[in-house]
């Protein structure tokens, strides 16, 4: 296939990137940017993952999410082997375009791999004496990882 | 100062790391994670930004955000120099804790160095034709830039 990053805007000068209108997302040196998706109802954030020039391009062709994995080194679509697809309601872009929002319909139980609605269900004691000490919120499984996921993908 | 890394659990197994209540950030090769704030009162994601061991240490024990610079390499406070300060409400850390959610109450009229309330004001136009045309949405400017920061410095 032809190059994606060819599909966005050349970057521009700072004001452009900024105050512009055109499409000209940055990606890292590993070829990535930030993606964070939050439940479009409830506002939660879901997940936070990565994205390459193709999984932006074809997130943004299916209107579903796609992913880049920094630890399989490959291309997935949330809910390709769990059915948890993610349907694309808005996205948007950050000033410097180096991250997306997506604000998504979550299909099936949850977004994480181990079970639960949400990547964020533990919380971090702010200001606590004892900051090691993790705290459980929101944190039911609501579906059987070992029997959702029949391959190792997500 | 001590080696903030020191302040947190060492990385266990998956298992450990996923299920346990053992506090084991991960920081990638630059040393950083990705952090997402929160407005706490409308759930608008309003910036994405990096935390080293030392801002993430100095975030939990202050009880407001701070952050690392990727460009200009250096810690800084939010608000330290536009008065912006987000005082943590809640920090969410997500499965594999290389990420963390933070849900704050934004000082002043805005998170995003261009003056407006959130980074995240243009929408990608998923599904269109011509994708690389960005739509303004939420961009109002609330405040000026040029007043507010009069350092280098955000």
């Amino acid at each position: 296939m032809s190059d994606p990053r060819t599909s966005f805007a050349p970057r521009g000068s700072t004001e452009e990137v900024e105050e512009g209108s055109a499409f000209a997302p940055k990606f890292d040196a590993d070829g990535l940017m930030t993606c964070v998706a939050t439940e479009a109802c409830s506002g939660e954030v879901l997940m936070v993952a990565h994205m390459n020039a193709e999984a932006l391009q074809k997130t943004i062709a299916t209107g579903e999410a796609w992913y880049f994995s920094r630890s399989r080194r490959k291309l997935w679509k949330k809910g390709e082997s769990s059915g948890h697809v993610q349907r694309i309601i808005e996205m948007r872009i950050d000033c410097d375009q180096d991250a997306v929002w997506i604000k998504v319909e979550q299909a099936g139980a949850g977004a994480c791999h181990t079970g639960r609605r949400s990547c964020f269900y533990r919380r971090v004691p702010v200001g606590a004496a004892d900051v090691r000490k993790l705290e459980f919120r929101d944190a039911d499984k609501l579906f059987d990882p070992e029997v959702v996921y029949r391959e190792n993908s997500r």
